[in-house]
């Protein structure tokens, strides 16, 4: 619209999810207008996690090593070790603060319909690790959907001979959720699993 | 929290406007499972746009070289010259496809608060251009805020020797309303109902 270089920002900025065309104009604008020196260095911290962030070796979460801090950290709980579908998830447990064992991410979750079976996600190397590794309780924290159900079903008959506990996240109501807003499966649940106060 | 690199780019992501801690994780996750290169494209796109992207000697909105395309379209009408605050309002005029003249961009507004003086706009080089140059219609599109009125008028008085019709854009435009964020039907109505100052 302005430049041909402006264009190619805004057209660019739109690759970043939840930005259209109006949000990346403003972006635009508001670096070259006011920030172009906290603009470059965007530029270079995207270049460089782009380029230099890779798949840790053994969670195969990222990591600017071959092995992830997590995975180096001599304070974690080796006894323990949670399974998630993405790096994302391993990140979402972490701000938690609440969890002090490993990780292990699968790279997704089986899904038949798109093509994704047990080969195109890392549960070799899980089974392999859970065989290697005195892990005593594996938590199958993958997502909720059928498909993370199934994972998780696949997963267990394939360690349960290694693991003595292998375990999944509680259901049920979530923190500050309305029961009126909540689909009925998981109040169903819910209700089923009930607890004494 | 993954990473030092992810971190990085979690932190320079969010001097995007519109961006918090949550949304730039989001973005920094996605960009990193599913958009290696086009993070990359985004990051030179960013660099180049910082870096090359000037202002133009005519008009000072921005431009890739020296005077920018608008200012170099021999289609454009000479006679008729639009005054905005930022080339942001540039953009948003330019999207209702309804004017077909040249512009000029001011810089900002005058503002004694914050120590902006008609010399810290482009005032003179205004001037200058309309002694200089056949403009017969000055349009005063500054914004309707009291600042942008304040610098309507005195424009409008250092220039009056010079053109014979100063206008200013037609009611429509909202009482405190910023050009850049309004919807291109009221903006190209408001261009057309323009009046006389
Ligand atoms: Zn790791
Ligand atoms: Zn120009």
């Amino acid at each position: 619209m302005l430049t041909a270089k402006f264009d190619q920002l805004v057209k660019q900025l739109r690759i970043l999810p939840g930005v259209g065309q109006k949000s990346a104009q403003r972006m635009a604008l508001h670096l070259l207008t006011k920030k172009r020196p906290q603009g470059m260095a965007l530029a270079q911290a995207l270049d460089e996690a782009m380029r230099d962030i890779v798949e840790c070796q053994r969670c195969h979460s990222f990591s600017d090593d071959a092995v992830c801090p997590l995975c180096q950290d001599p304070r974690r709980d080796d006894a323990l070790l949670c399974v998630v579908e993405t790096a994302a998830d391993v990140m979402a447990i972490e701000q938690t603060a609440g969890y002090r064992g490993r990780y292990f991410v699968l790279g997704g979750h089986l899904s038949p319909i798109d093509g994704i079976s047990a080969d195109d996600l890392n549960i070799e190397q899980l089974v392999w690790r859970v065989k290697q590794e005195p892990v005593e309780e594996l938590i199958l924290a993958t997502g909720t959907t059928v498909e993370g159900q199934t994972t998780a079903h696949f997963i267990n008959e394939a360690v349960s001979r290694h693991v003595n506990k292998v375990t999944r996240l509680a259901q049920g109501v979530p923190m500050g959720g309305e029961l009126e807003y909540l689909d009925s499966m998981t109040l169903g649940q819910a209700m089923q699993n009930r607890s004494f106060l």
